[in-house]
C-alpha cells in the first residue's frame, strides 16, 4: 500500500511547495518522499513514490491532478477509435524519472530495507482512463465492455504492453519486488473478470522474470478468491474485510498473504490498534505474512498511530 | 432497485421543471414518477419514488441535492455531541408526503401490481450523514466507529427509531412489501458488521409486523452471506457479482433471491441482454426468484434495452 502521503507533516511540507505530478517527476523529491515512511515509521520496506496512472500519461493521455478532485483525464478513451490517440512510449524517456527515483532510493537505503516497485492492472488503469477520473459505478467502461468487448481488449492489451516495459524498467533500476494493483477488478463478476481483466494481467505476469517476487492486490476479491490462487504470483494482498485464516483455507495452496488492517483502525485509540495488531499476527499465522493495511492509508491518520501499529507488529514479530 | 430515473424521457421532462426534492415531496408528481416504469417498461411491481435520505432531513439534518454532486449534508454529524441536533420527528407530519405518494399510487394502480416501500439501514444512512455526502472511503464514519463505538451506536439507534416509524407509516399507507437497503454494509468486516450495523438493523426488522414481506439488499455481501441467512427477512437481494446458484447454496435455508443483472449489461446490445436474461432465469431456479438488477439502473441506459430485459424475463417466465 502507499505509505507516504498527507498524514505525514514532512510530506505536506513538500506538497505545499510542489504539486503532486511535480513530486512524482522530480527524482530527488520522489526519493525523499519514498524514504519518509522508512525513517519516520520504521517500516520494513520502501514502496516507490509514484502513481499508477503515470504510464497512461506516458502513452499520451493528458493527466491532471486537481485539488480535491483527484486524477482527471480530460480526453477519456471511450471507444475503439480513440485508442489510436495512445502511443507505445519509450519508457526510458517518458517514465525514466520513476527509474531514477528507484535508483536514488536504492542508493540512499544502502540495503537497509528492500524497495518495491508497482503498477496498476490494465483493467484498473482503464477505470480511470475510460471514465476520465475516479468513479463509483464506472458506467462508460462497463458500457464499453458489453458493447464492444473486443475493442476494449485491444485497449487493455496496449496497456499491458506498456506496463510490462514500465515494470521491467523498475526491475532494472533496482526494484526488489513488484506490487500489481487490481484495485477495481473486484467490481466484475467471476466470468467477466476471467474474460476481460485476466488475459491482459496474465500477459504482464508472464512478461516479467520469474525471479522477481510479485505481490498482487485486489480490493473486494472474495468472489474471485479461488481464481487468484492460480495467478503466478508469490503474494496475495487482500483488503480489510477478509479474515486471513479463511483466505488461506480458500486458496488451497501455500501463498504468502499481505494485509489487511482496516486503514480506518489507525484513526482509533492506540490501545485498540495494539490489540488489532496482535489479532492480525495471529490471523496471519500458518504461512508467510507481510503485515500491511488492507487499503491505502487515510490522509487524516495520526502519525503516532501509524507508528504504534508498526511498533506493535515489530514487537509482536515471530522470532 | 430504483426503477425511475434519468434514463426515462418522461422523468427528465418532469425534472426539467422540478428539482429532485420537490419531486419527492409533491405526492402527485412522485406518484407519476413511481408509475412511469410500470407503464413504460411493464415491470411487475412499483417501488415508491423517494430517497433513502429523506428521514434524515425529517430528523432535522439539512439535506441538499446539488447538480452533479449528489446528496450533501452541510452539517454532518461526526461525534456524539452532534447527535443532539437531530430530533425524533413526527413522521406523519414530516414524511407524510411519502405516505400520500403511496396512497395515490395504490389507488391509481388499482391492484394492477403491488407497491414496494423502502428505507436505508442505519449504517447506510450514517455513511451519508457522517461524511456529509457520498464517499468512497467513509473516513469520518470509520474513524468514529473506532474512536467511540458507543457514541456511534447511539446515532444508529436514533436512526433505527425513526426508520421504524417511517416504515410503519409506509405500510399503513399501503406498501405491500418493504425493501431495506444496506448499500454500504459490505464495507465492514464480518465482526464489525455484526457489532455495529446489525443491532440497529435487527431493531428495525423486529419493529415491523411479521406479515409484511421484507427484502434485504446489500451490495458487496459475499463475505457476510451466512450472516444474512439469519436475518428475519423473506428475500435477499444481492449485487451483480454473485452467482445466484452459489448464493442459494451458501445460504443454507430456503430464501427468495432478488437480482442480479449487472446494470451495465443494459448498455450492451439487445441480443446479449436477452441471452443474459435467459441465463439469469436459469441461475435463479431452485427457489423463489425476483428478477431485478444487481444495483441501481444507470442514467445512460437506453429505455429500449430496459424494456427488452423486462420482456425477455416475462417471456421466459416459468409458467
Amino acid at each position: 500500500m502507499r505509505q507516504a502521503g498527507r498524514y505525514l507533516a514532512e510530506y505536506r511540507e513538500l506538497r505545499s511547495r510542489h504539486d503532486f505530478l511535480e513530486l512524482c517527476k522530480t527524482p530527488e523529491l520522489a526519493a525523499r518522499v519514498t524514504l519518509q515512511p522508512v525513517d519516520i515509521l520504521g517500516v520494513d520496506a520502501a514502496i516507490v513514490f509514484a502513481d499508477i496512472l503515470l504510464p497512461l500519461e506516458a502513452m499520451g493521455a493528458e493527466l491532471r491532478f486537481e485539488k480535491g478532485d483527484g486524477p482527471r483525464f480530460p480526453n477519456p478513451i471511450r471507444d475503439r477509435s480513440a485508442i489510436a490517440s495512445l502511443s507505445a512510449p519509450n519508457v526510458e524517456r517518458s517514465l525514466g524519472y520513476v527509474f531514477s527515483t528507484i535508483r536514488t532510493v536504492r542508493s540512499e537505503l544502502d540495503g537497509r530495507v528492500p524497495v518495491i516497485g508497482f503498477a496498476g492492472t490494465p483493467w484498473t488503469l482503464a477505470t480511470y482512463l475510460v471514465e476520465g477520473g475516479s468513479s463509483r459505478t464506472f458506467p462508460h467502461l462497463m458500457a464499453w465492455s458489453y458493447r464492444d468487448p473486443e475493442g476494449l481488449a485491444i485497449l487493455l492489451d496496449r496497456l499491458a504492453e506498456t506496463s510490462i516495459e514500465y515494470l521491467l524498467g523498475q526491475i532494472e533500476a533496482g526494484a526488489q519486488a513488484l506490487q500489481i494493483f487490481d484495485t477495481w477488478g473486484g467490481i466484475l463478476s467471476r466470468e467477466r473478470w476471467q474474460a476481460i481483466a485476466l488475459p491482459p494481467l496474465m500477459r504482464i505476469l508472464e512478461g516479467l522474470p520469474d525471479e522477481i517476487p510479485k505481490i498482487f492486490y485486489m480490493r473486494n476479491c472474495w468472489h474471485l478468491i479461488d481464481l487468484l490462487a492460480d495467478l503466478p504470483v508469490e503474494v496475495l494482498s487482500v483488503d480489510w474485510r477478509l479474515p486471513l485464516r479463511e483466505v488461506r483455507r480458500r486458496l488451497g495452496r501455500p501463498m504468502t498473504l499481505q494485509g489487511n488492517l482496516d486503514p480506518a483502525a489507525l484513526l482509533g485509540p492506540v490501545s485498540e490498534i495494539e490489540a488489532l495488531a496482535a489479532g492480525l499476527l495471529a490471523e496471519g499465522a500458518g504461512g508467510g505474512h507481510i503485515v500491511n493495511l488492507g487499503h491505502g492509508i487515510l490522509p487524516m491518520t495520526p502519525v503516532e498511530n501509524a507508528k504504534a501499529f508498526v511498533a506493535a507488529i515489530q514487537n509482536g514479530r515471530v522470532p
